[in-house]
């Protein structure tokens, strides 16, 4: 299935007046504020965020999971669907495949039909949580952190591999995700652990093309209870270091300890230049994977004021790859994903319009207060308007999710693909 | 010193036509949507926050105190600070007092300064964290809880003689906050303490005039560390189960575990009828007391979103009685309370924005996305022209902090109170 | 496989003089201590754990599973294991069963191959967080606490049938455990959740027999990851008092937020006469179900200590029923097992070793450090040679996991099961 | 007040026969295990833990604090006081001095008075919570990291002054504790106070002798509540690189996030070869100060295995500088003092019992019950026949506990210094 640009306008049309009326009073408000309209909404157009193939299915817990009808059942499929939340958002203009779940049969196929939907492939991500069909070896003890030599040597050929079809694809990072750890204290010693991960990181490190980035993740527990192989943001920049410059730290909003700072983890990455990949979800408790924005919308505006201050002030630090990891347990997932697009977008739109010049006076002052009215002022203007703005200027819905519900997508898909279709993913 | 209305007239008088414009805007909307606007500010206007005697001075930290000047250094001054925040406010309506640290000398001389300032007096606070001066037994091992018979005695009289102040100043509820607990395992019999809190509280309870009501705040640790005799709202509810119909579990935003989902608490407590107070502030670790709305406004909003469901459906539970209970450490105190004022009506405003009808509807239709649409959309909305609405028709500034800062409120306390006046308090 | 008595008997022959010299020198310090060493190993060998059914077999996390060897494909194997447990270990005699996982097709069967392995049937438990094969309504928004009327009903019918499976099997008591909840703010109305929970409990707690005991597990999040509906002790104490006097709180030790102080729950709880159950694991993050006292042994202690207090004091509270709920995503189950019973039994004849008349001495006379030397004096001391000679008298192994690798236990089921046999559970 | 020799010696006789039969029985065991053990117990003896000067009266919270008689009133009496904890000890042959609390007058006569308690100084420890009595900048808005250049400089100049007090007394190390950060989102700009930190520690570090080694203390919160400049191992190990070689992480017990794996930072930091000091307390929610093993044993215990680990396996990596940070808010400080120095020892020698052979066997071998077993065995061993046999060789008390009740200490402080003295510290 695919949205047609006539569809969208014709429903966007019926809202056009009220978004002329809601846009023109924002617009005077932000120009009276000293910014430019205009180019706020291009900004905002020009963020693009991928989605993974593996999210696009009905997520799960180790408790169960209830089946989404209309799942898509191939890669082909995952594509389209991001494709219609491209179409419907603006905003979803990228992919990010997981391998061995998402191998394509077509190369040029595959490729085409990207080109043909809008979409780049973004980071590929490797799998070394679970075992590979017919494997010499397990990772039950672990992938680049094992003790087994043969589990480590399988790890590092299978990233490699990886790579190889990423190459084919367009793609010009790798992400690495390591499960590896322990559930029990004493079960695996620590500093062979790390040495073990460094040399293997240093050898997919060295098999990646010039052009390419590889981002390492930290996570401090799940599916392990008792450690990890990289829990935290100083040992995966500790591996980073170790690999070479093309080496970035991922942050994942899920993959943190209660109470952490993330926003302060975000500067002190982008000053060291070290921040390469970001996935976006939110959480109350652990990693709960839950739509971007549904719990701590504050939190995520303060993470992206340090990521439009890292975009402004450190040019040694790329434009990190951003990414939806978002697990969908109850929801429809194009609905949540919807969500979640949105919420990024609001996100980075508020932090756009806090003052830097006078933040950074009011910093210099000793004038916490001030300081905390700058940022709650971006925060609290309603800049769902700028939001419409940048979509229909770029031919995506006013109202994304209200267009996916009228024009039901989900029993379209369901139609086309059988309510028992399932996707490969968590 | 004393804000005079024509200085707020004539302040508020530059901004009338901006603010006009902005809420006819946001009235439009509203009204699009099914809300009388007039009736919003109205409610925005009723709901009046108490401030409590001993935050009106800087606050600090087992580390050390920066002191602020122009302290409060009596209890009118304290009273004037209040009534400062509520000239410019109109939203800080009350007082709180604690005892011993503010029991009035001359009670007729209070009252009638009290009415002069708009003001009415709210909960009484006793204090038993803290040793009294010619006491005859210590707090040090607990209070309402101990082992020893005379503080367990010395602790009752305490609260019994807070009601009887309580009363000379027309307050009509005692709140007791209990710092009792253990600092290591073993150190108290757990349900010997209990047993003894217990006992306590009802003879409390019992020294309560008729319309009084008891308020029980419970708190999970500080200033001990290993236990606390009233931990969580469970305990909390039990006790004032155990005292009778007028006892009341009080919530304090900061005194809970880490991730605690605190408006399904406050959703338990009302269902029960058995909600009596709340003290606002926020907090990122444990009680850091931090301004209001600072660190997590979203939760606040759900939380408020509770509450005002519990107003519209639960007639068993009183209307709480608010307080804001923060530390100000080094923000200028009534610049903070300024800012606490603001964020607690913005979530008030926010959370009657939500559509009651359609969350119920969609709640039955199990359409968890659309759920969130509706919160998400009454939190999104700017509601701040309605609350300068509220102000400038109570009389108070349509922005209160600038208006502080233009009147050079802080210079002139500190002209006529001295750079070294120092507030008794935390 | 079936262990006989006589090569238990003849692998701890080796041990004998072994156990005899530290049995000695321990009885030889307890006695000076004032305690009857054969009381004591009495005490621990009439300590008895239910095993639960769905516990046999490999767990595994929402990214994945690695199975293990051998696992019991029917309700006769998973006796038989934990028969095998029992045999060595002496503190297994009791299975606790999950329905549907484990419906016994013929009761008279089942109820003699317990006796046979010496084994009673302790808790039954429910299942509401599968939708039941053929089901007419789904579990996905709710069980108990549903908006949809047919949920709920067909929630309570199966708690019904699980009391019914129980009474063949002379089980005694129900235990639920609700995953109710919601993953989004919004999603559900917490009231009207807990009407409908409560309800629908008073319906099944009608339905029990006399002799009957239900018991109301708590839980804060997942797999809901923003609410459950009985999140913590106090909803689940209010509920049991809703439902009657038959009605108990259960404790699942990794339900609980981070740093909750669980050994004052338990007291709190026997204090009311409500703990009817325990589950014993341990954990570091949340959940995570790992082998009981491999992580944080001394609160496991601290907990006894309580629980040995209340034994003691409470005689209102019945003896609660003991079961061991982990996960084995990495070790063999067995083995897992095995290292929990000791861990537990330790802790109990660590308690037990506490000087009561000396703690309440020291708690009477403010004497914090005194109050932690009992303490820590009973934890320090080495009560292996106790739990070896409670075994030893009972006929157990005198060293459970060395006996099971001596006598290749796994293997052995592995041939007579098949290495690709695989358990019901989680 | 001093203890002499004979009196301790006259106070062990008594338990000497006990001793010798509790000290057989475990050497017989251990050498059974192949440890020799007169070889452990000269590791015991030899492991010395420094007490610091402001840690000798009571602490307090912000709450208040209740005072201890008999407090230490001056330098000189601090270190009497550390000379008594060693007498008792024999653990405790260090000092670190607290600057400007603690700074000498006499430096001859105060090293004279170490020599004669037997005491040696360990690292310095400067102060820029605080603001320095007629200071020209004040600390309120950060020091090593302020915005404020002249802040920043009193503040450099001042950890300089500390070096040169420490070069005087014999102390080769200065150990910086940075309260800065920020109380709100905003408040500070987290890339330029990284900058500015790293600037002031560089010519912090460039003042110390060559034999000098700086460590740099983490904390994630508090005394600021919303972020601090140094949070976490990841920013001190950045900053300990930028400086050279000589500069360390020091790691705090209480200073971590909730469920942080503290045993993993530690073999982190010491693979890198950069674990300078060890603080030690225990806590069971923030930065508790509590009594080091009170709490959490375990997790000492498995904090102990990784630095004997290091300590055997990282020659890159010095003997780290262990120092107990406790308040002793309820207890006697000695008292206190004295059960965290016998807490430490004996977490100590358990790690010293892990087989560290067989461990790594198993961990190869991939069995993580077999690991658990082995880790286990050490910790269940009952090691004070161990510890008091390192006492009673070292000319030290059997029982320190028991003998300061006995020789009543405190209450000879009392007489000595009176009822109303106060201790400088927290």
């Amino acid at each position: 299935m695919r949205i047609s640009q006539d569809q969208i306008a014709a429903l966007n049309a019926v809202k056009l007046e009220e978004q002329a009326a809601a846009y023109t009073h924002l617009a005077g408000q932000l120009e009276r504020e000293g910014f430019d309209p205009g180019q706020l909404v291009r900004k905002v157009r020009e963020f693009q965020v991928a989605v993974p193939s593996w999210a696009l299915g009905a997520g799960g817990t180790r408790f169960g999971r209830f089946s989404q009808p209309g799942e898509p059942g191939s890669l082909e499929h995952k594509m389209e669907d991001v494709g219609l939340l491209h179409s419907l958002s603006g905003a979803a203009g990228a992919i990010s495949l997981h391998i061995p779940w998402d191998i394509p049969q077509d190369f040029a196929a595959i490729r085409q039909l990207a080109a043909s939907l809008g979409l780049v492939f973004d980071a590929v991500n490797s799998n070394t949580f679970q075992d590979p069909k017919g494997g010499r070896a397990s990772y039950r003890y672990g992938s680049l952190s094992a003790t087994d030599a043969a589990a480590r040597r399988q790890a590092v050929e299978h990233n490699i591999e990886v790579i190889r079809i990423g190459e084919k694809l367009g793609s010009k990072s790798l992400t690495v995700w390591l499960a590896d750890g322990a559930n029990f204290p004493g079960q695996t010693n620590f500093q062979q652990a790390l040495a073990h991960t460094t040399e293997s990181l240093q050898e997919v490190y060295a098999a990646m093309p010039e052009a390419w980035k590889l981002f390492i993740e930290y996570k401090p527990y799940e599916p392990n209870f008792y450690s990890t192989v990289i829990p935290d943001w100083g040992t995966s920049l500790m591996l980073a270091e170790a690999c070479g410059p093309r080496a970035y730290t991922l942050v994942d909003l899920g993959h943190h300890l209660p109470n952490t700072n993330i926003e302060q983890i975000v500067a002190t990455l982008m000053w060291k230049g070290r921040l390469g990949g970001f996935h976006f979800n939110d959480s109350k408790y652990g990693d709960d994977d839950l739509t971007v924005g549904s719990i701590k919308p504050y939190a995520l505006f303060l993470i992206f004021s340090e990521l439009v201050y890292g975009l402004m002030n450190n040019p040694q630090n790329p434009v990190p790859a951003w990414m939806i990891d978002a697990s969908h347990n109850i929801k429809d997932p194009l609905e949540d994903l919807l969500q979640s697009l949105e919420a990024i977008r609001e996100a980075y739109a508020k932090a756009l319009l806090v003052d830097r010049r006078a933040l950074a006076a009011a910093q210099q002052a000793h004038d916490p207060a001030g300081c905390q009215e700058l940022l709650q002022h971006a925060f609290r203007t309603d800049v769902r308007p700028l939001l419409r703005q940048a979509r229909l200027e770029a031919g995506a819905a006013l109202r994304p999710l209200e267009t996916y519900r009228i024009l039901e997508v989900r029993r379209e898909l369901t139609r086309e693909r059988g309510a028992g279709s399932v996707a490969t993913g968590l």
